[in-house]
């Protein structure tokens, strides 16, 4: 659940992927990191922009720490939903948090974190513009 | 274009995901194999079944043959619109086929098709049942 | 670095594959998580086990918790180094630790560890079998 | 099997990875495609060269057009062997066959080719310069 009473949380549905499932019958615990990435871009085209228009802005934010639990499972034929807030907005980085749900039910099943820093296009840490930070301060 | 004026053509459409892109800036070729899974996932869906249910029913329709021309490349920020319909429909194999689309404008990107045989849950050809064999006539 | 000076750290190398890359020229952040599952896979088969052979017995390993530290990249033509050692062996659950270096020199580039419990082939938590906890504790 | 006599068939060997099974229990079918690549990547690592080179030096190698069969399949545990040669080597492209065998014993498991076209850094199809032709001379 988020931790801030002011974070507006976002959700995105779409449905589990065959090639997502692993020997096991469930999806492989990889494409969460994926599913939060889908979170992620989801969140950004719902406040009206999008990660392709910060990289084209010569900005980049590239993960560097997550933290998953994964309490259960999803198969084929089951809906994905992603719920993502943002946790953290700073200068120099930005933390998004995400809750896995599965789709018939509310229970969680996979929650976790991606924290991220604002580089410039050569990969060089940087101050965010303000005009990015805002994107993500609604 | 389908080949057969009877083929009834459905539709998906979703969001190119980052993790699909390569270091080439677009979509990674592997990836539309996926698309086209999706594509037949969501004929299914959309004529009130799910391949979920034909394995739950003791059958699978794994993949024998494919085949792919990749005419133009989608990016991060684009939508992936997958066209699918089913070429062949046979007893013991159906064949679907695909065009992924531009999501700006009606250009075919990738086209091809993927065969399929009926086997039961031990991977041994069958014949399909009329039941499921049906589900493919509509 | 290991935490125990017990901890025997087997390593395996493999280059980057192509589709392994994204947009952003390097190595994207899920496949880390495939990296570190074939350093476990390897740790197994370097011991002359296999987790085939734990799913064969009825066992199965899923991931419960990871947590990973991204400090650099890595890109299509570099050697994938996966160091990976046992950090905590119960009757219930198993810790596995893992560092990706650079093929080039001995910097770690990501860090990060995969939790993992027993369960029976129906998901259920499970004591592993002596004979299997053994395995890990060479 | 290769068509032409002069053909350089070059072999790369690999463990199957349990991201790449699938709910059925095998490798899922798109991970072909990464295999192929993974096929065509050693064998230019084989003759002294590097893909990371060609994109380094300009020019890029996208796919044009595939076609895959699939005979059989590959589970967790099982090796994955890849035998690849050019098939065709002309000034505007080049066409890369495979056969995947399983590890265990010579019988082809998964057979194919990918056509790939010369393109400069921006995708213009080109006529690619003789040093690189001749790399696939051999």
């Amino acid at each position: 659940m988020p931790d801030q009473h002011s974070a507006t949380v976002r959700e995105t549905v779409f449905p589990v992927r065959y090639a997502e499932t692993d020997a096991m019958g469930v999806v492989h615990h990889a494409c969460y990191l994926v599913y939060f990435e889908e979170g992620r871009s989801q969140y950004m085209r719902d406040i009206g922009s999008d990660y392709a228009r910060v990289e084209a802005s010569g900005y980049q934010l590239p993960v560097t720490e997550t933290s998953i639990r994964f309490l259960g499972s999803l198969r084929y034929g089951d809906m994905v939903r992603v719920r993502t807030w943002i946790e953290e907005n700073r200068s120099r980085r930005v933390t998004f948090a995400y809750e896995v749900l599965n789709g018939k039910d509310d229970s969680a099943l996979v929650t976790g974190f991606t924290r991220h820093v604002w580089t410039d296009a050569q990969g060089r840490v940087t101050r965010v513009p303000d005009s990015w930070k805002q994107v993500f301060s609604d």
